[in-house]
């Protein structure tokens, strides 16, 4: 078994790394394309993904957190005339 | 069931499309942290992730793709005095 | 001057593509590089970069479609109790 | 004035920051698109503009650090045979 340079480990576990590694990112292929399969759902219900992917991004947030950026954004909008 | 203007569905469908979509962003935020775990190994046994990134690209191109690409490359270098 | 297969242009001219676009790409780093720094002080004077941007976004946005958006997000966000 | 709270500063600081942002992000824009000719322009000489990005890459990376990514890319593909 060819032992590859710096490493003490061989073409062998190199190859199983790498076939780790594309097995993962084939099945992450495949739940981004299962999450844009349901956002491509509610666009055909009437729903806007584009809104739906703000409300995931504030789902996530903290609660306080997201009422203290709402509160500013009202601030700077009012404050810039931004309404 | 509130019905949400412009879509003729309401608040729970909403709500259901949100939590499918929540379900798969957690599945790909556990595959994306299992993806770094197996770089973090390969790198433990000496292996270098930034390389074994450009494997995994090139182990997806089309062969014959690959071999323009590495020739048009040497050639570019080449005349750059790039080596 | 020895040509570059496949372009009937030679090392020269491929030499002045790629230093046009270094001096371009070495602009551009100094320009974002201005953009931190305006973020930095308007955080030194208590505004919130992260607000900030959001700002800038919308204000790139046609008046009426951010209006749009705006009523969206609200009812979205009531249909799912996020206030 | 009205003084934004937090900030002990006024819509007008506020407005002169979005300001001085949207001036650079215009400029940022406007170098995009000259970097995008050049590349146009290349192109239509029969030059590879995903090649000449790697180049470019290339050329900005520390001489002997890029030979050792050679070194070891080639090592990696002879062990998985990715000639």
């Amino acid at each position: 078994m060819s032992v590859i340079p710096g490493t003490g480990a061989g073409a062998e576990q190199l190859t199983q790394f790498i076939e780790r590694i594309e097995r993962l990112e084939e099945e992450k292929r495949a739940l981004m394309a299962d999450i844009k399969d349901v956002y491509a759902e509610a666009k055909a219900t009437g729903f806007e993904p584009k809104i739906m992917r703000q409300i995931v991004r504030m789902r996530a947030m903290d609660r306080d957190l997201l009422s203290e950026q709402d509160a500013l954004l009202d601030t700077y909008r009012d404050a810039l005339g931004l309404r």
